[in-house]
């Protein structure tokens, strides 16, 4: 079982992945990885991953057999494991618990060559719709603290299978930087009495020069602090803590928009590795929790040096004014994207 | 001028370059970059770099010509530039300042092909030396927060160019990583009134299975909750908040240590990329200020994923344990490290 261990210092929790442990000679360069000849992803091969968790398929195919166009399986090397306990102990001034938790894989199309940006926005919207259930779900295990639901695309970006997938880990803790979200959004409410993610929904309207997309429910900006060339949000104009708690039209709306800025950056940077997150309340909030979902995509264009590593100060070598304006003036054929 | 920008919920500042600010098509990926034809660092080209800040020459040798054997220069696209004021503001809802500060690059040798590693533990000694001398002259200035020296080596590492050098950032704010460490060292002393890494180095030396190098004044380890395989830390046995407040005899310990754990590392890894970062006491710190300095070197084996970016929680594939007997277990000629 995969082991989690805290920093005695800043209380950072980390996994020891004791399943997969590499010794000096296992370490390849992303250039030199080659994938398996099998791609476990395919149709056909669903003997290659552990039994489905859950599909969307024509009713009457069994599981585990091809027919699925969206498909759920637990991580073959899972970062955490769904059986056990906790079981948080000592180890003199240290501590650690068991590395328990959930890590599935979503595949997101049987199609192995096809790529979220360039599926329809209907088929968007049923990957949507797996991440809505799957996090639902395993919110109600009471050992899970936060379900955090992402997208590794490219190699350099850290996915090692390029058959269409996104991934959830759900943990036993919130992680230190959604407690920082919560905090910070809590302590700009003391003194503002807003939510800073709706304040800046009004003024990225208003000042206009870091938007990339809009429409009725949802806006994309570059942030105005953005750590990364061309890092890219995703907010609900409307205050919401949850991403489960849509209606079917934001539900759909949202696949739209996701499917755009993905298209847009894919073209303005020529499929460039990227990573996104949702990042959403906790499992055990109250209704009231002050956070506002967001989607954030982060494309893999430069390197955390020394600098980044130990400071957390981010260099960032495009302004998101420029960012906004490159994604702005893609031009996106008018069936890309349906209004 | 850079400007800083900072999240108005995690209250992170974020460095905007403007100064090299790229385009889409001007990012290229790690393997594609080519250096310069003619190397900037190399004796005879001291005309390619900013006038030089410090150098250690042979005395009546004029300034910026060959005879050097450790150089520093302003960096000559800084991240931070050392003219003006902050000229904090408001931009609506959001914080910005110039981006003040400095950013300087040491030299480490004029050979061109040789790394810290593979130079003599006496030579390391004068890279020492300047690291601290700019540390101490730089802490004068009353803008600068926290002076961060650190060592990019190799592309996947951030590093740019291939002739051995070392940086140095200086910024008008205490990190927010710094900031989280002094604040937990703090936490610690609440409840145990002692500090945290020094009842680590007790422990360690107790335990002994995460050591990996020892002498007189210095442990080196593989800290329990280690982010990254291979994480490698050198801390002093004795507390003390500055690096640089060390004594003579203390200051030829840490050459030889750091040389001892860079040459293990270079050879149980085949010279792999990596990032060293000193943490030390911010610049106006009292005296009784909290923090123990260390130097932390994080080897590049893996890569950061959507879930270490979106959480902050890491997953380490080779346990700490595993790795400090590997690194232990290097035979070292004895002439490299002398005693």
């Amino acid at each position: 079982m995969p082991e989690l261990r805290k920093d005695p210092v800043t209380r950072e929790w980390v996994v020891i992945a004791t399943e997969r442990s590499k010794r000096p000679e296992d370490f390849v360069s992303t250039e030199e990885r080659v994938e398996p000849a099998l791609c476990p992803f395919c149709p056909g091969n669903e003997g290659c991953t552990p039994p489905e968790i859950l599909a969307f398929r024509p009713a009457g195919t069994p599981r585990d057999s091809p027919g699925w166009w969206v498909r759920v399986v637990p991580n073959m090397y899972p970062a955490l494991a769904v059986e056990g306990t906790l079981g948080q102990s000592a180890q003199g001034m240290y501590d650690r618990m068991n590395g328990v938790g959930a890590h599935e894989v979503m595949i997101e199309t049987p199609e192995h060559d096809k790529t979220l940006a360039t599926l329809p926005a209907k088929h968007l919207e049923d990957v949507l719709w797996v991440y809505r259930q799957r996090y639902v779900d395993l919110k109600k295990d009471p050992r899970m603290k936060y379900v955090m639901l992402f997208r590794n695309h490219g190699r350099r970006a850290g996915a090692s299978l390029s058959h269409p997938h996104s991934q959830l880990i759900a943990t036993p803790m919130v992680p230190r930087d959604l407690r920082d979200e919560i905090e910070g959004v809590a302590f700009y409410r003391q003194f503002r009495d807003r939510c800073p993610y709706c304040d800046m929904v009004a003024q990225e309207l208003h000042d206009g020069e870091r938007v990339v997309a809009e429409n009725d429910d949802f806006l994309s900006i570059e942030p105005f602090a953005s750590k990364y060339p061309f890092e890219t949000w995703i907010l609900p104009k409307v205050h919401g803590a949850s991403f489960a708690r849509m209606t079917d039209e934001e539900h759909a709306s949202l696949a739209r928009m996701l499917k755009e800025v993905l298209l847009r950056v894919r073209i303005c940077l020529s499929d460039p590795p990227y990573n996104f997150i949702i990042h959403t309340a906790p499992c055990h909030s109250a209704e009231a929790d002050p956070i506002h979902w967001h989607l954030e995509l982060t494309p893999r264009l430069t390197i955390a040096a020394g600098f980044e590593m130990g400071t957390g100060i981010y260099i960032n070598v495009t302004p998101p004014e420029q960012a906004a304006a490159a994604l702005r003036a893609v031009k996106l054929d008018e069936q890309a994207v349906p209004a």
